[in-house]
C-alpha cells in the first residue's frame, strides 16, 4: 500500500473525532492482521458506505484487541466458522491471507477447512479450499 | 463411564470387522476428545440409527487422528463454527466439554464465542453464550 | 380428527369465496399427505394468522397437485430438505409423519436423514435423527 | 419493456384461465414494485420453468395486495431479509430496485444493509454493501 | 425494572471509563427500543460474558443513534431478518416487543412474518409466527 | 474420461493402502452416481487437497453403497437438500447430473427444485432453476 493510499483512506472516513483512539487502534488491528486484504475491503466501501468502513475497522480493533484469547487461535476460529457459513466467501478469502499473516500455514489452513466436512457438510468443505486454492494462486503469483 | 455401559455401546454398534481397527481408532479419540458428551451422543442412536454412530465414530476418528492439526487447534474452530451456524446447539455443547478436555479455558471459550457476534451477528454470539452458560453450571453442579 | 374439529378449521379460516376450489383441494392434499400432523398445524394457526393458515393450504394444494413428480418423491425431497436446513425442527417432524403416510418406511426416513450428513454435516444429520426417534415413539406410544 | 417483451411474457407461461384474475393482479403488482428488474427474472425462467414464473407471479400478488401492510414497509424487510440470508444476491438485488421503486432512498437502503451487521454478521452485511453498490451504478450509467 | 436492578446491571458491566457517553447512549436507545425484554438479555449476560453485554449496548446505540433511518423501520427490518434466519428465536422474540415499542401493530408484524414464506419458506413463517403468538399472549397475560 | 486421466487420478491420491477396497468402492460409486462431473471435482482437489478427495471418495462409497436406499431417491433427495440449503451451486449442479445420470427426467428435476420455494423461498427455488438450466444448457451443446 502507498502512502497516498493510506492517507486517501483514512480521509475518506467519516470518523467521530472523539473516537479517533478507537478507530486508529482497529485500522492499526485490521492492517496487522488482514493486512492488504482487509484494506481492499475498506477502499471498496469509500464510495458506497464510508461510515460502514469506520464502523468494521472501529469494530475489528475492540475485539482483536483484546487480550482474552491470541489473535492466532481468533484467525482459525475465523477461517472455520466462514467456511461453515458457506455465504461468504469473499471475507473467507480475507481471513485466509490473515491466517498466513498471523502464523497458521497453508498445510494448516487446508487441513482446518477439511474439517469442516464434519459439521457442515462436503458442500461447504469443498467450497473453501476452492476459496484457499485462489488465495494461495495469487500469493504464488 | 461404567465398563458396562462401554460394552453395550460396542456391542450395540453395527460394526463391519474388516474396519475394525479404524471404529477403535475413533471411538478411542471420540472418548479423549468429547468425553462423556461424545459418549452420550453415541448411546442416544443406539436404538435409532446403529449403524449412523459407526459412521460417526469412524469420521471422528479419520479426522482427528490426522497430524497436519493439533486437536487444540481444532477444537477452537469448532466452536466458532457451530457458534456462527446457530442451529446445532447440542452439538455446540458437545463441543465447549471438548474445548475444555483439550485445554482451552472458560474464559478463552467465551472468548471465542463472543468474536462469532463480528462473523454471525449478536444473535449466534449470544445464543452460543447461553449454551456455554448451560455447560459451565452443569460442570460447577 | 373429530367432525367438529374439521368443520371448526374451514369456518375459522378466511377464505376467499372465489377460490374456495383452490382451498378445497389443498386442504384434502395436506390431509392426505400429512395427515394429523398437517391438521394440527392449522389449528395452532386459528387464532393468530388465519389467513397464513389458507394461504399454506392453498400453496400445498398448487404443489402437491402437480403431476410431474409423485408425491411419494416429493416426501423425500422434503425430509431431506428440512434436515439439511437444521432450522425447521417441527416441520421436519410433520413430513416424517407425512413420508411414512406416502409410503416410506422408517428405515427408509432413518437413511436419508443419515446421507444429509455428507451434504449439511453431522449436527444436521443428528438432529433429524433425534427427530425422527421422537415421531417414531409418539406413533409406537 | 417493449410490447412485444410483455405479450411475450404472458403468452409463454402456462396460465390456469380459472386463476387468470390471480395472475393479472400478480403480474400488475410485480411490474410495479420490481419494475424490470421483476420482469427480467419472469423472462429468466420462460424456457426452463414457465409455470414457476405463473406460480411466482401469483404468489407475489396474493401477498403485496394485502393491505394489512403497506408496500413501502414490506420492501424494507424485504432488503432487510435477503442481506441477513446472504445466499441470494441476484434477488437482493431485484428488490433493492423495488426498495427505490417504492420510495425508500438510495442512503435508507445503505443504512437497513449496515444495520444487518448486527443481526448477520459483517460479511452478510458487506455483501450487501456491495450488491446495493452494484445496483446503484448499473442505474447511474 | 426496579432501581436496584438497574445499579446492578450498569455496575456489573465492564465498562471503559473513556467511552462512558458511548455506553450510556447504547443503554438508554436499547431500553428504549427493546425495553424489559433487551434489559432481561443484558441481565442474563451478567454471570457469564459481562463484556458482552457491554460491547453489544455499545453497538445497538452506535447503530440505532444514527438518524439516516428512523428506528420504526429499522425494526420492520430485524423482524423480518431474524423471522428468515430462523435460528434465533429468543432474538426474535426481543425485537416483536421492540416492534410493538416502537409503534408497529400486532397486525402489522404478523403481516411481515407471514410474508417471509416468500423470501425464507413456509416453515420460517411459521416458526416466525409461533414466535409471536408467545409474544402476544405474554403480553395479554 | 480417459485412461490416463483415471490412473493420474488414482496415483495423485494419498491412499492407505489398508483401506485400498473402500477407496475403490466410493471410486467406482461417484463415477457411476455423478460420472464426469464427480471426475472434475475429485481432479479439482489433486494440486490443493489430495487427502480430501480420498476421504471424499471413501466417504461417497460408504454412504451410496448402502441398500436401505436407492440411489435413485438418495438423489431427488439430494437436488432438494442442496437447492434448500442455496449456497451450495456448484455442487448442486453436480448433483442435477447425477439426478438426469440415476434416471431422473429433466422435468422432474425442474419439480423438486420448485417445489423448494415452499420450503426455503422462492430465491433458494429460483437459483436452484438457474442452476438447472446452465446444466441442462451444458448437456444439449
Amino acid at each position: 500500500m502507498t502512502a497516498d493510499m493510506m492517507s486517501l483512506n483514512t480521509d475518506a472516513l467519516n470518523m467521530d473525532p472523539l473516537n479517533s483512539s478507537r478507530f486508529d487502534r482497529g485500522w492499526q488491528k485490521l492492517r496487522e492482521v488482514d493486512g492488504n486484504a482487509g484494506e481492499r475491503v475498506i477502499e471498496s466501501l469509500a464510495d458506497i458506505a464510508p461510515d460502514f468502513a469506520t464502523y468494521l475497522i472501529e469494530n475489528f480493533g475492540d475485539i482483536y484487541s483484546r487480550t482474552q484469547l491470541d489473535v492466532k487461535s481468533r484467525e482459525i476460529g475465523v477461517v472455520a466458522a466462514l467456511t461453515a457459513l458457506g455465504n461468504a466467501t469473499p471475507q473467507l478469502q480475507v481471513h485466509i491471507h490473515a491466517a498466513l499473516n498471523v502464523g497458521w500455514t497453508q498445510a494448516e489452513i487446508i487441513e482446518i477447512i477439511m474439517q469442516m466436512a464434519i459439521y457442515a457438510g462436503f458442500p461447504a468443505a469443498l467450497n473453501g479450499l476452492f476459496a484457499a486454492k485462489a488465495v494461495f494462486a495469487e500469493l504464488a503469483a
